[in-house]
């Protein structure tokens, strides 16, 4: 059968990336707690494509997650990236799994145990014979307005906030990390399940820590900052503002190798 | 050419509804204030398709849509059912409009204005000679948890909720009235915008003003009770809780007519 | 500490349905090839509550997670709504789980294999000593319009089209059954990996097998109907047409025991 | 009352973006046939904050929506990110509308008349003395597959699929301009409303003109390369292919400008 995709490209355009996304695929990712942890992942997978050719093989991206059985750890990350690379011969190949990740939490006060889920997304990429990786985790958390606690007589407006933490790392950041830092720059973190000594504990906890989305995005990147082990990051706050139907965000980005 | 729609279908099996969903289309709906309010609408219009017809003439309802030129009132939709029912032959024709509604709000201290929107739905339907309309609102609110203010000693959660209030009537009630309903029923309403009076306002409010879920439910339910020109009602209210990453929620449906 | 929640209610306003939504958890499903499948859910858990009582006790939902350890089987289902009406003492008890179900599939010349991702929901309830349980499966699948078929010298549209359906059951369906009827209904299914050989068959046979989607609701219905397991269904077709910007759908809903 | 905002701020970090998102307003953007056009934008507007500040003023960003009485032209976008930045006092400013936007289209052979929505982004900002404005536009499209149609003996797969074009121009170009490019670049166009006549032409039009997402990228990078208003593009094509349950995808950007 004839083979469209290698024919001859005469319009001389090459594609900075094509592929895949949207692919829904079980993974195994690792956890230090469980050694291994099943999840589920939305997968991208892209590779750049000369000016001649006229299109790139689909079928090998879905391939290659077979051949891995979906074991997604940084090695195989580098691995699958080299093999998109090789077997489609772009100069460049991306590789992306977004997936949740649970880690079982102590309540604060009761030490109930729970599971609280955390969107977290691998991103890898090759150009030539450059391998990176960002480790992006989306943190829960509450945000207590410091404004609202000090014009008001009585409470404060607080609300349910998002931190995203970007970073490339020289050495391993785990993902339970990176959602101890978006927890510590908040007013206090979420939890699946609480006693009410905890919902007490919390409700106090966040009254005497008020913080707007502009501190959060400072905490954490104070703590980002110092860790030797982070080479770049981007932290993004977004709070869905309980005294509005809109959203107050706040952005930093920074790249410690520059 | 063939009519491949009007074949004689043997398998005998009546269909509910056959139609079109997800059209995006420009609308102009009654506004109290401005005499009317151009927007934007999601549009679903179906009908119901006998055993004996192999399939409906989906660019019936379309064509119908240009004809009102978008005029979206109660008695227009009541003519759009009738020429669904018509022109393609069903008992039963079911046409809904999703859209946002902008109405203009005063800040409660600093009397600034500002819009503030809501998502709408108009659901109508004809069976036989039966017209059906069902007008629902989505009311983001604020509220702020009883048992978090009883047990702290400082401050209580509070968080961004909404209040989905769906109503079949007797006589005209306004988009304006179900969202009165829907804020009275909270610890506090939401602003696009507010003076730093207006926030303290809004903050001490809804602090002397604690509901659950529960209770903005009830609430509303009190109101929708007693107003005659309502014939039936839902609420449903979703509440984002900010000491958790999941929603608390309550749902009432009274028939009155039963 | 003051239990707010078992405060009496002096409004007498019953509630249908008060609970938690939008709960993410990692659950395990009984897999017929591979005995168990770890997967990821998204749960909804409610119960109804008595006029004279202030509100639920949410935690307990959350704690019910935690006893089952995220096994979720038919017979686990029964046991947790049971549980959900006896520690929360209301009358009506719902629990739903929604979640990515994965199926190794072979393409259907090279016989190579992959997986394939279907959304699944368990919704189950009990109300007094009535247990119900309803399976919704959504399927992928192919459409090619028989009308641009008919009419068009060369080809045919089609598209990607998703065959929702819903059953109640007296002996147990599995999920690949319910897969297979939604394919067979449709003009062709899809695969996650797909050869050349494989791509050329699946063209071939949905072109010589259009259907409208009245024709893979109807289609669909005949074996619905048949199996004598199944008390009730609905099917629910939805095609992203090519030729437009908007989807057509067709639904059919039957219930065997009346 | 006291300004927490204005507060020193001694963790000396400066912010990249702070503001509000998710805001739904009511605006009116310029139509060349129709001279203006209303519709209902998500709004996105932010500043720099300099690291001695503790936060930005937030109302004021819904001020600016309000004075500007929702007009979105291009001068008033420079306009308003002037403000923003004086007002707010931050080096860079950020404002985007996402909005749907609708043309009056006709069908090919019919000449019947519909709406066809596009999903359109205005984003500019401002830093230091620098304004910037970027277009983009969503082209919903078929995509029909050249590999398909020259292996299969009958029919070939097609799908719906969106072209998203961004442009930076220094001499204006129209939405409807852009619409046309995506349209031209892809196998056909879709229209809301088509007649049997229309239908037939489309599909015959479509499988006489296949294309994969990277023919498609680059037909678009073609016309975009070669008209002289246009200094920088991207262009993103996004395929539902009927075959799968994942989409294909690829994805071209150049500055002319270096």
């Amino acid at each position: 059968m004839k083979d469209v995709q290698n024919e001859q490209d005469s319009r001389n355009i090459s594609i900075d990336r094509v592929g895949v996304s949207g692919v829904s695929y079980p993974i195994v990712v690792l956890d230090p707690e469980f050694s291994e942890q099943h999840t589920v992942a939305r997968v991208r997978m892209s590779v750049s494509l000369a000016g001649d050719t006229r299109g790139t093989h689909m079928s090998r991206f879905i391939g290659l997650l077979n051949d891995f059985q979906g074991k997604v750890t940084l090695e195989n990350l580098e691995d699958m990236v080299d093999i998109i690379q090789e077997s489609l011969g772009g100069e460049k190949a991306q590789l992306s799994f977004e997936f949740p990740y649970f880690i079982k939490r102590k309540a604060p006060v009761s030490r109930i145990e729970s599971y609280s889920g955390y969107d977290v997304v691998f991103w890898s990429s090759r150009e030539k014979d450059r391998f990176d990786f960002i480790l992006q985790v989306r943190v829960p958390v509450q945000t207590l307005c410091p404004c609202s606690r000090e014009i008001a007589e009585t409470g404060a407006h607080n609300q349910r906030a998002y931190v995203d933490i970007s970073v490339r790392m020289k050495n391993l950041v785990w993902i339970e990390e990176i959602v101890d830092i978006g927890e510590r720059a908040a007013s206090a973190p979420v939890f699946s399940l609480l006693k009410r000594e905890d919902e007490k504990y919390i409700t106090e906890f966040a009254y005497s820590n008020p913080r707007f989305v502009e501190d959060v995005a400072r905490e954490a990147v104070l703590e980002l900052e110092k860790d030797d082990r982070i080479t770049w990051f981007r932290v993004q706050v977004t709070s869905q503002e309980s005294i509005h139907n809109h959203d107050a965000f706040a952005e930093i980005e920074r790249d410690k190798r520059i």
